[in-house]
């Protein structure tokens, strides 16, 4: 297995290159012949996919994670788009910013490279192969895709049509491939050959991020989970703070950016949480308080020690009171994941201090937590978010798959000391 | 020893935290003190850096080895200068850029926060102790220090001035920790911690640094070596290129950014190579050819593969005669080390070319490879020298020690879809 697994990553490398001597145009048209083939090669994905869903079947896999594994016309026709818009996005490769001079007449500035290897390690829904094989390939990156053993027929035939659309613009088909093996042993080899990868982007469940983490030698961007809180200050204007937390907890309750704990301060607690728990029960959201917070709404649970730590992903939702500011963020800092954070206020100096002070990889004023993400940030598309404090911090677009090299432009000058 | 480790990284995590609520006028304060204790406290330094010095000899050390060990006081002055010019570098921590308005109103940007706990690995110097500590504590960064075995007295000393120097302004002196052990097994511990430490320096030879890697949970920033190469295109300025070539190979031939092969395009083979030997030879530089450069001058040595990987760090050059820029960048992917490459030309499509083909963490055009440096590339401050492909690429400066968090202000927007 382990030149098996080495002749990969050495292809890859390799691909590397032959992406990097491409231009923008010949990546485009790979991509949309990716679109084009999709549409065109259903059948034939449709076929892949059935067998899976047969086995997935036949294993008792739930009907939530049937329905993940599921292509039909439509959601094909929804891949082909999605590769389109990343068609749309600038290249960022060949950017040359801060230029400078040096007082030797040296020119300094930084021009933006593709990072070179990705390696993503992904759970069962097959549209992932095609988001990031064409997110890496647009940002000129060699890619190995390993998803899901559920998955394993839809992205192998999913690859096929990635590998035959390079090769149909003359670049090597090994620019992106998807893992033919489910072995959890080929997974452990990869992530030892920090020679040929320079980057892997776990996409998944906290144990299987965690068991990346434990195993690379490879940089990792992760995200483990998303904690997220929403502090409503004595200062906020309720009406907003009962859109905004309504909204961040029920719009969409099963991603990482919904808020899963609610802190209250104390001198509007008595007015807005009881509003606030009737909007909630209305919505059909389990509330689990604090003592202070059960004092203001009988009959909701009281919460645990664990509860402040839960990533429910679900209508359940903590709630504290806690007394001003700095109490808010002290439970942040000590129960947050580093994911999202929000003030409701209308103070301007408690704002300003809120997002100095929490350095979460996304801080806001008076908005929901759900639009912590690449593309309602603007960065036209979405990797994955990192809450490690390196490389990228936050939801990771096409600019993350980058690093920038220094350029030197001299005249012939030599160094003195 | 686990528990005492997780210790130190624990009183480091909570350290950051106060580290971060300082504002650039304390952090600078420490700064100033530490500058002006070095001075007024160095005959404690020196009896310090004494018992260093007699162990060194004892245990039978280099003279070289002493030599970078050995501190006096105009060491420790340079040393307290050097304090003082990262006190008048910019605080980069906080700065807001990218600030745009999106469809929807909300205001979306990003601001520059230091990375967290930073645990830095060197090896015999002292002063890294000092210049790593300044650049740390300016970025907002605590940090935990741990060099060589033989330098231990002295860093300790120079720890203590650093934390008396903290506390004196009221800061967590727990900001800067100097590993008191010199067991390996200290290091090992350490560099499981992912959840306490942000990012890991190792400063050193290859074999410490691959060691590091190996063993690391949390990200390294590295560069194992500095094989530069210069590439003379057969349009080169000769003169440029001959006072390039001895600068880059001779001004100081034992740092990573000296060049190590030189590459000469065949058409001006028979006429540079004699002149440049010549030069060469006169400054004590011992060549090692290829055969068509053998031809040329006679009675230089035969290089072997050996020597196309070889980072020698001394008066010994590899040559090798190409067939123009393709070869050129070929044997520079095959044989290189991603740190600095540079062309000699006055060909303006084959040096943008070679700009854009070569992604080494630096490339010049007409410049010796010896400028590749925080110094001279303007960034006021070098903490070392990344060829990984992430977070940061070539010299780092402060900057490469902070990360962005998103901030997002808005007036009550919630999510639709």
């Amino acid at each position: 297995m382990g030149t098996e697994i080495q002749e990969i990553a050495g292809k890859a490398r390799m691909a590397k290159r032959n992406l990097r001597s491409a231009g923008s145009a010949a990546k485009d048209q790979v991509l949309e012949l990716v679109a084009e083939s999709l549409v065109k090669e259903q059948d034939e994905l449709l076929t892949a996919n059935a067998k899976d869903l047969a086995a997935g079947k036949k294993k008792g896999l739930s009907a939530a994670m049937l329905d993940r594994l599921k292509l039909n016309p439509e959601r094909i026709s929804d891949m082909a788009e999605g590769v389109r818009e990343v068609i749309r996005l600038p290249d960022p490769v060949g950017e040359i910013t801060r230029m400078s001079t040096r007082p030797n007449g040296l020119q300094v500035g930084r021009m933006r490279i593709p990072l070179g290897v990705i390696l993503i390690i992904y759970e069962a829904r097959p549209n992932v192969t095609i988001e990031a094989a064409s997110l890496c390939l647009k940002s000129g990156n060699a890619v190995i895709l390993r998803g899901g053993a559920e998955a394993i027929r839809s992205n192998l035939a999913l690859g096929k049509i990635l590998s035959a659309s390079l090769k149909k613009v003359g670049l090597d088909p090994h620019c992106v491939q998807v893992l033919a093996t489910t072995e959890h042993k080929a997974v452990d080899e990869l992530l030892k050959l920090d020679e040929y990868i320079d980057l892997v982007i776990p996409r998944g469940g906290e144990e299987l991020i965690r068991k990346v983490v434990e195993l690379s030698r490879i940089p990792v961007l992760k995200h483990y989970k998303g904690v997220c809180h929403i502090f409503v200050d004595r200062a906020a204007d309720l009406e907003k703070a009962k859109a905004i937390c309504l909204n961040a907890k029920v719009q969409r309750p099963a991603v990482c950016n919904a808020m899963e704990t609610l802190l209250v301060d104390e001198p509007i607690a008595r007015k807005f949480l009881p509003e606030m728990s009737a909007l909630y029960k209305k919505a059909g959201v389990e509330l689990r308080g604090c003592k202070r917070m059960l004092a203001v709404v009988p009959g909701a649970q009281p919460a645990t020690e664990a509860d402040w730590y839960a990533e429910y992903l679900d209508l359940i939702l903590a709630v504290r009171v806690v007394d001003g500011l700095e109490p808010a963020i002290a439970h942040i800092q000590k129960y947050g994941s580093d994911h999202t954070e929000a003030i409701i206020t209308e103070d301007y100096s408690r704002a300003m201090e809120f997002v100095r002070r929490v350095d979460s990889s996304s801080v806001m004023v008076n908005a929901s937590t759900r639009f912590s993400d690449g593309f309602q940030y603007g960065l036209g598309a979405e990797i994955g978010i990192s809450t490690s404090r390196i490389h990228a911090y936050g939801p990771m677009g096409l600019e993350e798959l980058t690093i920038s090299k220094f350029v030197v432009l001299g005249r012939g000058q030599v160094r003195e000391k």
